[in-house]
């Protein structure tokens, strides 16, 4: 480790530096979704731009039709591996701004009990993850002139509002962009001493369903006991979706779901989240989803149905003894492992279609869906990136995964054939997209040092 | 019948002088509902109140903290039975004034197909409706200076606006207004040529729950799966309160629930109401209440569970990947026979508390009860009325019931002890409450002819 101990040394050395350029960053207002701040967006891309270009990288802002793309190259000694890294450099809004505590583009480093935090809306989500990485490399090359890896950066500025321009840049792009591995800055840690690195993303399929009985709304004294009720067959409709196991019952739903590996299970036993410490933070104690199976297990690797909405009938103050001409709901499935989103579809409404009575209707608006993500738990990149990791932090890297999705991840497969390495130094009490956004200090620092690490453990890989 | 004849025939010569009249109060815009009107309410009060004292009626208008009613008594020969005779001269607002093709308030009668009709808003419901009694008592009393029975009128005024000072009138003159039976005038024939006496009107419990989970909505990413999700549950509840066979499930929910009578059963299947032509006007074709009864059974003599609205989470446009904390439904029973409101109430509660997971809670909402009225099929005063009805229109007169209910009937039972003859003259297509309402002059004519009769049978009764 003769190169990469005075890389830790000058990272330790340079923080303050480092966080003055954060600062920097984070003061630009680079909010995406709203048009107002379209200057500001493009200010911060530019600014990444140059800051890149000062370390030697070959850094471009690259229009699209929304907000631009920050693109990076750098060499690496010959024959090293190639790495494709990724964040994202707009943020969320900030209202509303009167709970902020702290301005949220004024950033500052403050203690907060314990932890010292840095302030401010993009600390934690995704300014600050993404400049750990810039400033490993930096220190790479102030004390050895070179990068370790062959690396080349990927900025978006429209993480916040949808990511529009993503595909097309990655497809247009695909040549250029390819890399052996891709690495993705936009998680967390299990917990303050415990780095960790995703290996799942759950997929989604949304669906719309209205259920259409009567011509009109009827008089349920009038109708009531012969004339269908559209709240009751949707009703019955999504019960029969779960069995008393609370498995799903959709013929072929769990098609390409796999069991997760035991040692992955005992792992994921090992980090002590209990069903009341997952629930009771959310006012609950019992665990929804398939029998004899954990909380972590359940929200990381199992797939579900759940119901987001549902409307129909009389819903105002009082009482209406209507029987409704119509009801509908929203249905959303999470995907694991290798279920294919347009089977569960289709096996959604064939499921649907057996229910509806002969004389009724049902009309099916679906909103999406990608599957989920299962990247391997043990190729090379990721034990050497988990081992460094390990050496940083207090604890052991844990494998873990997501219940939701990070789409680039999906869209790194499809368009650029890649896999990701998911490695972020996020707290779950960041609260990203909330007022007062903030990011650890000590997540700033080791966070810097990882990567210098991580750098270091893939490029001698080879 | 010596009698009778002579009465018929002032009926018959008097018609055009009975129009007059009707058109008189008709003019009357005495729409309950609204203040701005309470005059013209008063006003036709007191046009009624006066016109029955004409007839030798001891009529007064009687105030009540809204509306007044009209109460008035005649004497009958000794021994003769004592009817109390019910009618509403409030009507329902006439918007939307475009849609009417005469004005509601200037009545007339015209050629409509074959029939001839009088138009105009009160004309079926109810003013019409009560004339036609007035009319045969007038008759009576002109060609016999006295009536068949004991006769006491009440004419309410609020019928339109929830009856909110009835239930203390009828309690504080409740020995002023005792009598053997009521006739009540508020319903229709089966059809034109068809008399119809309703035996059964079906009560009713409303109920409203909202089933809460989780202290706060929820990401279905982060969450879903292990989080109880509320409008699963409440799903899970409303199709669990149907069994295959489409009975309600809810134990002890038939109990004083009777079989209707095989002759009545046969009655009603001779009306020849198919479920085709029952649920083809409004777009269906399939009974959806208990297997093996008829449509007429279902509305008229079977308790219901219907579900009148539902919502839950998020109902916007698009999709929002959210696990809702709460969801609720309103909910109601339409009842039949003995049922008890209150029993069926708790026996709900029940079984929807049995269904909650240990870690949600759920809350109701009492939205009234009542009970449903069965009358007896074959009192003598309704085999009376029965036989005086076939005598006049061209078939036999057939016992019916009502999917709804008509909560004066009620009344009269709790606090006068009365059983309801209820007996009135409107075809399906009066529109009443609608535009455009109005009565067929076959109506009023075979209606004031009718009603002699009945006084004329009752009377015999003795």
């Amino acid at each position: 480790m003769t190169a990469l101990a005075p890389v830790l040394a000058r990272l330790d050395a340079g923080l303050d530096d480092s966080l003055r350029r954060l600062f920097d960053l984070l003061r630009i207002p680079s909010i995406s979704t709203d048009p107002a701040y379209a200057g500001d967006v493009r200010r911060a891309a530019e600014w990444l731009a140059a800051d890149l270009k000062s370390i030697g990288f070959d850094a471009s802002v690259r229009d699209t039709t929304g907000h631009p793309m920050v693109v990076a190259h750098h060499d690496g000694p010959a024959g090293a591996p190639h790495v494709l890294f990724y964040g994202h450099y707009d943020v969320q809004p900030v209202d509303p701004l009167e709970l902020w505590t702290d301005p949220p583009f004024e950033p500052a480093v403050k203690q907060d009990g314990a932890r010292r935090i840095i302030t401010g809306r993009g600390s934690s989500d995704d300014k600050g993850q993404l400049m750990l990485f810039v400033e490993a490399c930096r220190a790479w090359k102030a004390e050895h002139g070179s990068l370790p890896c062959r690396v080349t950066i990927l900025f978006e500025g429209e993480e916040e509002s949808g990511s529009p321009s993503l595909k097309p840049f990655l497809e247009a792009n695909a040549a250029e962009l390819k890399a052996d591995v891709a690495l993705v800055c936009d998680t967390g840690m299990w917990d303050e001493e415990t780095p960790a690195i995703s290996t799942g993303l759950r997929g989604l399929v949304g669906e719309e369903i209205t259920v259409r009985a009567a011509s009109r709304d009827l008089h349920s004294g009038q109708y009531g006991g012969a004339a269908a009720n559209p709240i009751r067959i949707l009703a019955r409709i999504l019960s029969d979706m779960h069995a008393a196991d609370r498995r799903v019952t959709i013929p072929g739903f769990y098609d390409g779901v796999d069991e997760t590996p035991g040692r992955i299970l005992k792992q994921w036993e090992g980090l002590g989240m209990t069903a009341e410490k997952f629930l009771g933070e959310i006012g609950l104690s019992v665990p929804s989803g398939e029998k004899g199976r954990s909380v972590l297990e359940l929200v990381w690797a199992r797939p579900t149905a759940e119901f987001n909405g549902i409307i129909g009938g009389y819903t105002g103050k009082g009482f209406k003894t209507v029987i409704a001409a119509e009801a509908s709901a929203k249905v959303s499935f999470r995907l694991v492992h290798k279920q294919d989103p347009l089977k569960v579809r289709d096996a959604f409404r064939d499921f649907v279609r057996a229910r509806i009575p002969a004389d009724c209707s049902v009309e099916f608006h679906g909103h999406g869906g990608s599957p989920a993500i299962q990247l391997s738990y043990d190729s090379p990149a990721l034990n050497r990136a988990k081992a460094a990791l390990s050496d940083e932090l207090p604890k052991q890297a844990v494998m873990i995964a997501m219940g939701g999705s990070i789409p680039v991840v999906g869209d790194f497969q499809t368009y650029l054939g890649l896999e990701s390495l998911l490695v972020g130094f996020a707290q779950a009490d960041d609260r990203i997209h909330s007022p007062n956004e903030k990011y650890d200090l000590n997540s700033f620092h080791k966070g810097q040092r990882s990567w210098a690490r991580i750098l270091d453990a893939l490029a001698r890989a080879r």
